[in-house]
């Protein structure tokens, strides 16, 4: 079975869920300049959500790159991954339409936090196919950074109660965490 | 004649089939946990849905992946496969909205039985074009579980006239069917 | 210059324009049957409109199967194509949504007789590139079809202000000339 | 790593961005030409629009088609790209729903100045990773077109506040300069 479907049919997916984000961007009826402040929050929701997703198509584009085979299980894992990437729209809206409130900004490390444990399965059902000796298992050791990842939003979700902005600045910490690549750290965490 | 795109054409499709039908989940204005309970029956409603497409991709890949040949005819029936297809968002969304009421539940399955009816013929499309003896022919067989699941949804139409919920379950039923396939049972279905 | 990325552009363009029709169907809030009875017209120009795109589709595939060679040329006549095809979903909901009145309706066959136009001129582009004496010049003859389709939809037009129906009648006609080609009349038309 | 996925993803997004913008043709509710007229200027914003990002696309192709080699840092910069072009859609529809208008007039210029520099950061990438003699080097040299396109979207912005008429002007002059390429300045430009 080859990967070039599997490919296609995520990036698909993919390239969807970051464009139909843009659409709750709704446009205003005045022409002026502050016509665009209430947008603010709505926007940075946007920015924020986009390089999460743009972080999961980079990670994926990487992983599907190195590895050489996929079964049946691979697909569902992946259907299962793209499953929670598709809520991120609706999640990143509700976050931004009111002001990165507790419940909006919690639900949605819920779903960053699914999408973690979602990759981290897909991962693991490709070693199982390609062989804990190939290429992908020696790249993602034991993943530490998709398991930090995933503990970092588990401790966004609760900390959203006590202030929604740390959880926000937690999701920032997991996307630049990812962006910005310390080459140390990264060869540590994938040990 | 190359399979490749039509593949593309099918991945594009079903790739904004799948994940237009999120775009049902109207973000509440209110910021509350409470604001998500009314969309619980359009979520399960669109997790049904995503089962149900990811499942005929996933066949769909299956089938392709082992034919050589596709023509004219092949092409006008994965069409018709895709306009089906391309209903269930708006059968997902009525019956999501209406909290499974007994017409959108059983026009929910109509729209399932006519796209099981168009992979059948899809199937057979593909099988006149690669030959009786191809791995196709062998691999669907007299495709028992591809008719079964049109027989269920058949009874299930009516059914939901005397309990929406039944017909709800069996679609269910066909979903796992073809989701935690026991290889025994494949084995003698695709006999 | 490949023609892969053209055929995956519009492919992909194609495919989002087939599918976003369908979200003209707007989702009736009562559960009835007779809540659908509005959305027949809309529906019915949604089936006339997936049938067109798929026909443009079908040929836009079997046109660039035969050819080697794109420019830059080439693109830009793919693109004005692409233009022209997404007016169709607006001109299908302006239609289906004024019960197939005659302005509507006489626009509608405006942007399909400007497809059929830019078809025609991506086709000359194709064999200015690829030979007079190319397999696409000897596939397309004078390409009488396609003229005849232009020539039909030039009718129609004018014909929607004595009867909106004559021209959706039309409309049809184009449609299943192209669907249940007559082998003997294609090929006299290819001549 | 590959360029398949590249051009897939990039092919995805920007085939669903130059897609949705006609979603902001709103269907009117008479049947009647004069219907028609208040979307003049929301038509005209979008023809601007498809012609821009075709632009993109066109030009994005050619650039991939002549290079080997992409690496993490290329991702990103086409990620970054692809960001500024997902908020095109919203800047032609806020432009054209308020006829023209200064604001809206000057921030789809800055929105086009700002995708114009993530081109110019994508070249530079892929120029990085291919080398300084490599094909692309040598066909964008100094990239004179694409500097001069940035600066005349620089000046159009303040200029918009003069008249919005100039700014567009200004816009539609650097999309026929992309369109029609004299080749004697295109060999000037990009010695």
């Amino acid at each position: 079975m080859t990967k070039g479907r599997l490919e296609a049919f995520s990036d698909g997916v993919i390239a969807i869920i970051i464009t139909i984000m843009v659409l709750e961007l709704a446009v205003p009826h005045e022409a002026e300049l502050s016509a665009l402040v209430p947008l603010i929050p709505i926007f940075l929701s946007y920015v924020l959500s986009f390089v999460n997703v743009g972080i999961y198509w980079n990670n994926h584009h990487h992983m599907l790159n190195i590895v050489q085979h996929v079964d049946g299980r691979v697909l569902w894992a992946n259907i299962h991954l793209l499953f929670w990437l598709s809520l991120v729209p609706f999640t990143t809206a509700w976050m931004g339409e009111n002001d990165f409130s507790t419940w909006p900004v919690a639900i949605y490390g819920v779903v960053l936090a699914f999408a973690g444990v979602a990759y981290y399965i897909l991962a693991r059902s490709l070693i199982a196919v390609n062989g804990r000796d190939s290429a992908l298992a020696a790249a993602v050791g034991r993943d530490r950074k998709g398991l930090l990842s995933i503990a970092i939003y588990a401790a966004a979700i609760p900390l959203a109660f006590v202030n929604a902005w740390i959880a926000c600045a937690l999701y920032v910490v997991v996307a630049v965490m990812w962006l910005i690549p310390d080459r140390r750290i990264e060869k540590q965490l994938n040990q």
